[in-house]
């Protein structure tokens, strides 16, 4: 498990990553404004950048060198949460204004693009790798780059589809969300020096993680406590957000529990409160709830797998990491 | 000058890169609308591409050998568009919708933040040079990439301010379009194997050019030919744009007409169409015009002097491919 002191120097690394390409300009105010360095309460799991160190670690290299890598991964995915609150009208992040609101929409775009190119500035200047490797790298985290954003679209349609199968919803997820776990992983074992077979088995590890997350993520979404997820509790429901326990619940036998589901999710549905209520406990009815946790479970179980048959993360730390760092659902 | 040829080459290397990363996403079929490949009248001009190659070709390579370095300078510069779009709420580009006024401002932001990993992964992927060289070449779009949205940010934040100084100007123009132009020059340079320092020389050619290009491009919005530019004449007047005949022209003594441009741009103000085109009229009678002529043919025979003064362009290909490609205030 990453220490203390590391977590410290992620962060301070993640300041001065950000602090090089200050030019002065007001988009470099508004990027220093999205992080809100010093303010441990507005700080954010660093979850990705974590399994970079880890993994790296488990590869035998010192963490230090793969906190550029680390930054990299971690400012990938800040950018795309500045572009993420426009995309969904998010107005709060982490219990304050988020970019676009604060400073206009005009403004959260751009902030969001300056803010990607510092993430691969940050891996070809800090990371200390042969040119070839660095080469390696950028592709790697560009191609999750890519990958976020067709899961994103994914996401984006499904706005106005009138039903989404589990085989759409996985496909979306392989990319708004694992693809950049995997390839936090893939980094930390190219960082160490790992040949690229088994940087890539590592960036199937990272996959299987980047799934159960979002599982998980999906169920917090309806039964978590809205004090912790920083999330008001059913607003996926509201937003008719095609998660997990919905898209499981819809796809079964007609039962009265299913209509009520499939009734929220009518295309156009404004839900009232009360039918938030009525759409969880028909979720719960059905057992969406223990479905998802079901689910994340076997993509744990099958990320054990990947790691035993392939042979990576001998002492099991990146493993152990995952599984206590992610959240669970309650 | 460019051949015919070579012109096809580049429109099917910009297609052939966005056709590999093309994973049957929504987000795909959105970044193929915006290129509206096989239709030439939608195509952009390519400007920044041709330096690419017009570069490589003077400094002894093969066009071929710089067509994914082009390809990678192009297709920043057109995700850039498809969020400029967004940022200044412009419905039509070229002649029909924009991206985001067709699919959403969801899919907008999302399918231009995939066409900016794009451009990266057609650089790495297809440059054949060595490794050292390519990292060196990603450092330098990139650079050009977080410049150009600090010129963004600053051009955005210009819609608030109550006056824009000249060097306010210099500075968001420097950035916005002058960063790209260099970046152009200097990547084709560096695919053709120069020298670091020679290929710096070459940036600082293509700055100038892109001062140029703003420069010429600012007046062409106020006195050009709409059916050329494709733009509504007086349209960045009616914006609140601070280009270089407005910025120019209420940078002196107090006078009628000057009274009359720095009402139009009191901050708050709606332009009639009667009242810009009393502000075009008072722009003239100030001479804003040619002051924008005289500016921008300054910046060309400052990049005479630059090839002149550093031994670059020594056919002189480069500057003469500019002078006849790039738009004259006529």
């Amino acid at each position: 498990m990453n220490s203390p002191a590391l977590l410290d120097s992620l962060e301070a690394a993640l300041e001065s990553a950000v602090a090089r390409f200050d030019d002065g300009s007001a988009t470099s105010e508004q990027i220093r404004y999205h992080f809100g360095f010093g303010d441990e309460s507005r700080r954010g799991k660093r979850l990705r950048s974590r399994l970079v160190l880890e993994v790296a670690e488990e590869e035998g290299a010192h963490a230090p060198d793969a906190l550029d890598a680390a930054c990299a991964v971690e400012i990938v995915h800040e950018y795309s949460l500045i572009h993420d609150d426009i995309e969904d009208g998010d107005r709060l992040r982490r219990g304050r204004e988020t970019v676009w609101s604060r400073y206009g929409l005009a403004h959260g775009i751009n902030a969001g693009d300056a803010l990607c190119s510092v993430a691969y500035l940050t891996l070809l200047d800090g990371t200390r790798v042969p040119a070839e490797r660095k080469v390696a790298m950028n592709r790697v985290l560009l191609a999750a780059h890519l990958a976020m954003c067709g899961g994103q679209g994914r996401d984006i349609a499904f706005e106005t589809e009138a039903r989404v199968t589990m085989e759409d919803y996985r496909a979306m997820i392989g990319g708004k969300t694992a693809a950049l776990f995997g390839a936090a992983c893939e980094l930390g074992a190219l960082a160490a020096g790992a040949s690229e077979a088994r940087a890539g088995a590592y960036a199937r590890l990272g996959c299987a993680y980047g799934v159960a997350f979002q599982i998980e993520d999906d169920a917090l979404g309806i039964w978590g406590d809205s004090a912790t997820t920083g999330k008001p509790c059913g607003a996926d429901l509201t937003k008719r957000k095609w998660t997990f326990p919905v898209v499981w619940a819809l796809d079964g036998p007609p039962s009265t529990a299913r209509a009520t589901v499939a009734a929220a999710y009518a295309p156009g549905t404004a839900l009232s409160g009360p039918e938030v209520e009525a759409t969880i406990n028909a979720l719960d009815a059905l057992g969406a709830r223990d479905a998802a946790v079901g689910a994340a479970r076997a993509e744990l179980d099958q990320a054990d797998a990947v790691a035993d048959a392939d042979g990576i993360d001998p002492s099991g730390r990146v493993r152990a990491f995952f599984r206590r760092a992610a959240r669970r659902v309650a």
